[in-house]
């Protein structure tokens, strides 16, 4: 594989996944692209601008998606107005799609993300979804991966895989990969709430202190 | 059903798609999404909003794309600097995926819609999609609806599912339809070249005048 796309938010799974690309896989040729699409978190594209530059052979595009009207409002993610939750707060009944999804977002990423990468003659889209221990979402799962592909495998001329590796993994997991691959975890950023110091409480940031914590 | 998205783009099959929703479902409150990513057709739009209007119960949604690098260069229906050919000028063995096809440009269109109809608190989307004689497009066929739906079907908490009625359909048959619920097609846009009159030599205009002339 000489080219491929990386969906990359500067967070420590799909920063992972881009050193895996990289360096694992040898692609000379990498698209990274991360969006901004009214994030809490925004600062998680400084991180991903970092990374980019520092595993080499990448080209990192920065896309805003305007949301449909109504999605922003939906998650403690994009609207002012919702505090984003402990993770502690969060009912265990909610944590299938709890108040931090947002509507639809992972398919609106992939499906521009395969346009894209269609249209540029890239045949390989690599995501980073990983499933949590605590919480859940149905658009990080091995099975919408694998139904996203049984969509674009339509396609009658230039057909387009998303490749999820990390989709059946622990986040431990993936921190022992990349730990061998040199990633640099201090320039990822997890926290949901995007303030100038991690909360430590969110459930990004607990899930993140789970998996560095087991492995150092 | 009291509430429906129904994406709308002023052609023939959307409108009557419209109508379908409006009077056989009696759907009292519609969303109807329509496109501007730009294609040389977009007076398509002008037909949207006249038929949203004709039919009632419609709020129109008028949305800008801007479409990922590279795709608008890829397809004669957003390059200025690729001609629309003739359908009779399109090579048979191309006719599959013809220059006129816009790299994944409906399922971002139907992955956008489900996030909108998921975000309002709306379960089911309308895409007009139908199958043509003389050319085709792997996302307008019936089993591309069938696999998104695969897809929202994850979704955990409120699924939307796509409906696609005409996409097994002939144009003759969709016109038959929109004739019997009154639809006024001289107030629908086909010709993909957008010029002050409908080329009649276009893929989309010999489709269409062929659906009118057996109907007349």
């Amino acid at each position: 594989m000489e080219r491929a796309v990386v969906l990359l938010s500067g967070g420590m799974d799909s920063t992972t996944l881009l050193f895996h690309v990289r360096q694992t896989l040898g692609v000379a040729d990498i698209h990274a692209l991360t969006f901004l699409y009214g994030q809490k978190h925004a600062r998680e594209l400084a991180m991903a601008r970092w990374q980019a530059q520092a595993v080499g052979g990448t080209r990192l595009a920065e896309w805003t998606l305007a949301m449909p009207d109504g999605v922003a409002a939906a998650s403690a993610l994009t609207n002012p107005a919702t505090a984003v939750p402990d993770l502690a707060a969060i009912p265990t009944d909610e944590r299938d799609q709890p108040i931090t999804y947002v509507p639809n977002r992972n398919m609106m990423f992939l499906t521009l993300a395969a346009a894209y990468a269609e249209a540029q003659g890239i045949a390989d889209v690599f995501y980073g979804a990983q499933a949590q221990d605590e919480y859940g979402y149905w658009d990080c799962t091995q099975t919408f991966a694998e139904r996203i592909n049984a969509v674009l495998a339509l396609n009658r001329r230039r057909p387009v895989t998303v490749h999820a590796p990390f989709s059946t993994m622990t986040k431990r997991d993936v921190v022992r990969i990349g730990r061998t691959l040199g990633v640099d975890y201090d320039r990822t950023w997890s926290c949901y709430r995007g303030e100038n110091q991690p909360c430590g409480a969110c459930p990004s940031c607990v899930e993140r202190e789970r998996a560095l914590g087991d492995c150092d």
